[in-house]
């Protein structure tokens, strides 16, 4: 898979979904919602993007970077299980009309994102949602204090 | 306030307090535990270490580096409101007799930490308990997207 440079991040290059993921994060802010990648809720699914709003709202949204990223995926309709409204999010090259109706839709590329389409929201049962806002947390800090402190973590 | 450089971290120098916050949340992880420092739970309270347990427990643990450091601290009963459980941590040269009894106290350093006395269980109510949980993930996540693309915080 080809790997884009972003020259103004100072990070490691992005693979093109990870691009998608960094605008969608950035636009997500200007929802007030907070966001982290790639977190795993259940053991065998791992979300692209899941992002946490201003009153508690859990977002997931998976980023497709092509056609063949997307008919790979078999696994995104086991994603609403752990949000209350799902988002793909595409470039203006991907061909949408692949996408389910019934889903939420974001164009984006590295640098933002635009809600084209609300996702149906689906509300998280109260136990699912503690569950879930718990794993978010736990994520985000262990990221976070792997970051600040690459010690704390040995090995 | 001296400042000391730890040189295996490869981070900015650290305050004191910022050693023993450190010290804090490594060992937190031994106990499963994740943690962020430097969290505002409401207007004027600001806790050098808040952590999240397993269970969904929040834990708050205020890092004294010296007599003074904790003789200006006239806050601390406020954060009681804030967590289940409460500690000081304060390196092996702290006069611990100057600590009120009632709270939790680790013994800590840059590497780690030991907690000497748990803090007695107050458990917070579920509302505030929701509250802090997504209080403490917004802040993980704000400051792990700070880390991880910090042109999505232009200004």
């Amino acid at each position: 898979m080809q790997t884009l440079s972003l020259p103004d991040s100072g990070l490691a290059p992005l693979l093109p979904g990870q691009r998608l993921a960094r605008g969608v994060c950035r636009h997500l802010r200007s929802h007030d919602f907070v966001s982290v990648v790639e977190l795993v809720p259940t053991p065998g699914l791992r979300v692209d993007v899941m992002a946490l709003g201003p009153k508690g709202e859990i977002w997931v949204v998976e980023c497709k970077s092509s056609r063949a990223d997307y008919q790979s995926d078999r696994k995104w309709q086991g994603y609403l299980d752990w949000c209350d409204r799902f988002f793909f999010a595409v470039d203006e090259a991907f061909p949408v009309d692949l996408l389910p109706e019934g889903t939420g839709l974001m164009l984006a590329d590295g640098y933002d994102a635009e809600i084209l389409r609300m996702g149906p929201e689906g509300r998280l049962a109260p136990a699912r949602r503690k569950a879930v806002t718990q794993g978010f947390a736990r994520h985000a800090a262990l990221r976070l204090q792997g970051l600040r402190d690459p010690g704390a973590f040995p090995g």
